[in-house]
């Protein structure tokens, strides 16, 4: 490799580019910005999670200097237990952020001799050849961060999640001072937040949700319910808010929003007045009216306390009464869709009023809309343009942007994870598209998931399975018995007994006049396939797993006909 | 019954309500409005289609005096071969409706003597004691109708599927007139479409589309590719419109385009000079500029003539060039978001720009939003509201919506499916609560499925399936052999191998000592399933279904473990 380019190599990601980790390598030194997870989608059943495959960095993990993080989502720190079992590095956060990646790292057992460094906005740190400086940035969880990086090729900005919000509920607003503090000097490469380039204009301000929160509360006779991602604090606190206004005292239910509740006031990043918050007991003693329960649950995630609520489970703690108003004060994530409205749907059958975002603007989004985008381009002005975390149409529009903003057409480069950007001070090229692969984590497996194993399973999702075993007299050269059939998920009880009688006469005219054949198995198995599989989709235009097992018996031998076939 | 009460039934519906068939009864005599399909959602693997349960109409067959259609939309005909096939009853629909239903008859091999009887806006039919008046409404099909219909105990008003466009590019726009001749009469009963409650304000003219599809036809500097709903006739009207004035010559792409362009130019749904129609010869001779391509593939569908575009498919007759743009004339239905956004991608991948309703308006949809259902609500004054057609939440919101236009509070009535609502002249009850039920459609079977076999194919699909043979000798109560496993679906061949030996080993262990209860079938499935298990889920943290099969050999004998257990 030359030592006079920068390589940028987006990993991991599942339609989403640039998203979950970008590696960024110049000589002999190496530096990861995030180490996130994805979730799996319908194609993968089964499927818990996956992670970015670190092929690339293990092969060179003598030259990786450290892991730095935007902020404290899933997608961009999940991943960090996966590559720090196999690589012994730093990781550098801000504060919540790391908090965030203890609670993580210890859940997913990693070993608890990691590195984790806590830096402030503002501040620089070296690793080999990179500088890198911190600036903060608004998002939907505190302590988020852009980069600006030093590397001898040229100034890199990664812009982290962001969004431009002059009056943010918590923290600081995004940081133009570092950014406006380049001015004179060239930015090489600038990384951008691509996620709601289709959306015109500026996202509003949290502000604006507290409003709206303030006038619901102030309206409702009966209690109010709210849900929202646990991590979201500022919405958090814009909840305690309202409840100090309002003279209302806050009941928190859901395990993974009581341990934020408690982690924030205890670092600072929530604040409330003493007796706001309430227990159970508390709860039960109050009127109506003196009531705000948050809760988990925005994404209709089945064991919530929402959910629970919903479906009127006896262990909820929380019965949801005629005249309750519920505000679900986020947005659904792509894939979640039917879930928040079944919940939705379960929360009014139950007789409460639900306030969600088509209603009324109970949540804004914490990215950035186009305009924030083109003032992100203007302030920067880069060179190069890479637009990340995004779906490939995204990166697409908003590489279109920053062409419309003065990037030379050629040096908005739409990347895919895998793809190697080289990038001189003047120039630019892919020089290498190996499309990285996905890490999958199935159960105890983490690992490459066979595609059979994949295909499989949505075949049995489809028709179900039909196993045949079928006995041979391993002397004889014929059946024992009567092929033995087995079904699982194909037909209705009611309907099989006939086609299973009948599937048994269709196998055995297919294995008549065989001889001593039927002591190969793979004959065995083909014949099974071909015949049964005919009759079956004949009589129900279905296509169920067919498993033929090969049974010898005689000497009492048996082998194994249906495996890995 | 009482014979002085209307019953009113909503039935079929998965989520949704009151959209794919309502029953009206009077005394002894019934009518049917619509007879829909659904489509399966992700909880139901494999099936194929849903029909609505009509056990209520079959117990009640000498009764049915006709099916009232309101359009042609798949979810309000697509079911009546079902209905027909064991009801015989005629059906009155406006003449573009009776042309899809005629034609879904003939595909799903219905029989061909079905009674389907043509009827225009304005006219009337005596069906029983019920006399159903049709009005024209703007919706996204041509000869969309509401209906007024005269009962005993009052007038009963059907929005049928609508909203207000006082420019349609095809067809009558929302005929007030009849609405408004109710004048001096009461309304007993207003059954409204409820599917676009949650907007405010009013649904967009379709002349909206006219002008940003002429924009974007006169900026393309190479071929447009346009892909809409084959049904949604004003677009395509509005394609050929824009082809004219921009001088462009149209391909017709996709099977159901083809079909339903043919039969629309026929019947004078739709119109468009000579020669600006082309055929494939004629499209390679044009210049890009002079093309614009009219495309099945909206909804992303994996065989859509647009999604073999996106996917470089050799069969497609159409190949995306840079320079291409497409236009996505369309929303994703609900639960086809993950198709659309991959269809997307991909054409951006292949050198299109792509442009969609996200980035400008080049889709209205066809519902009323809250000003329109409101304009309705005050035109008509009924004295009982049920919402109509929309998800439970989209139900109550709209009856919300009603009781602030004046409708008394206990007379707006968000019903289920299967409820039996009573109405007399001045009070109604819903007297029955019966869940209807769905009937599937699952390859040649139509009928209830088990709710096990839906269980089954959930639980495959996740963990895949482990098929265990345990050979017992039948005269001495012991093991033949060692007991065979295969799997499908379940984790990596790598992994596999060692799996199975030690879980042939945990299964002999489970049986040893067990002596003549080998012999009992029930027994050993029990201990199969329960050692083995427990083995795969601490080596794996999966639970594969597990399917044992016990042979017994010695006097060649063979038995069904597995099956029905």
């Amino acid at each position: 490799m030359s030592t006079d380019k920068l390589r940028v190599i987006p990993l991991g990601g599942l339609g989403e580019i640039g998203k979950n980790m970008i590696v960024l390598e110049s000589g002999d030194d190496i530096i990861v910005i995030d180490a996130g997870l994805m979730f799996p989608n319908e194609e993968m059943p089964g499927v818990d999670l996956l992670y970015p495959d670190i092929t690339y960095l293990l092969e060179r993990r003598h030259n990786v200097r450290g892991i730095v993080v935007t902020h404290g989502h899933e997608d961009h720190i999940g991943a960090l237990s996966h590559v720090l079992s196999s690589l012994t590095v730093p990781v550098y956060s801000t504060r919540f952020t790391r908090e965030l990646v203890a609670v993580g790292l210890k859940q997913r057992g990693a070993k608890a001799n990691a590195q984790l460094n806590t830096v402030t906005p503002g501040s620089k740190i070296t690793l080999g050849r990179f500088v890198v400086e911190f600036f903060s940035v608004c998002h939907s969880i505190p302590d988020s961060v852009g980069l600006i990086i030093q590397t001898p090729q040229g100034i890199v900005v990664h812009s982290g999640d962001f969004k431009i919000d002059y009056t943010p509920v918590v923290g600081e607003p995004t940081s133009f001072r570092q950014l406006a503090a380049l001015g004179g000097q060239d930015v090489l490469l600038l990384f951008s937040d691509s996620t709601y380039v289709e959306l015109e204009g500026y996202t509003p301000s949290e502000g604006v949700v507290s409003d709206t929160l303030d006038r619901i509360v102030g309206e409702a006779k009966g209690r109010v319910i709210v849900t929202t991602f646990a991590s979201l604090i500022s919405r958090i606190q814009q909840v305690l808010d309202v409840a100090v206004k309002r003279d209302r005292r806050v009941f928190v239910t859901g395990r993974s929003m009581k341990d934020i509740v408690k982690m924030a006031l205890k670092k600072g990043y929530l604040e409330v007045p003493d007796g706001v918050l309430c227990n159970l007991d508390e709860l039960r003693a109050l009127p109506q009216d003196r009531v705000i329960i948050l809760s988990t649950g925005s994404q209709g995630e089945p064991t919530s306390a929402l959910v629970r609520m919903a479906n009127r489970d006896p262990r909820s703690q929380v019965q949801i009464v005629a005249g309750d108003t519920v505000v679900i004060s986020a947005t659904a994530i792509p894939g979640n869709e039917a879930l928040v409205s079944q919940t939705t749907d379960s929360l009014f059958r139950q007789g409460a009023f639900v306030i969600y975002d088509k209603l009324r603007r109970v949540h804004v989004h914490g990215h950035g809309s186009r305009e924030e985008l083109k003032l992100l381009l203007s302030l920067v002005r880069p060179m190069f343009f890479v637009p990340v975390h995004g779906e490939y149409r995204h990166l697409c529009l908003h590489a279109d942007l920053a062409r419309s903003m003065g990037v030379p057409p050629e040096n908005a480069f739409v990347l895919e994870n895998g793809d190697v950007l080289e990038l001189g001070q003047s120039s630019g090229e892919v020089v290498d598209r190996n499309h990285a692969g996905i890490v999958y984590v199935d159960g105890l497996t983490i690992g490459e998931l066979d595609d059979s194993v994949l295909r499989d399973r949505k075949l049995l999702a489809r028709d179900g399975a039909v196993v045949v075993t079928v006995a041979v007299d391993d002397d004889g050269g014929k059946l024992a018995a009567r092929p033995i059939i087995a079904t699982r998920g194909f037909v209705d009880t009611g309907d099989e007994q006939s086609l299973i009688e009948k599937g048994q006469g269709v196998i055995m005219a297919a294995l008549d006049g065989a001889g001593r054949r039927l002591k190969e198995e793979s004959f065995v198995d083909a014949k099974v396939k071909d015949s049964l599989g005919k009759f079956l989709y004949e009589r129900t235009h279905r296509r169920p797993v067919i498993i033929p097992i090969v049974v010898k018996t005689g000497k009492t031998q048996s082998t194994q006909a249906g495996q890995g076939a």
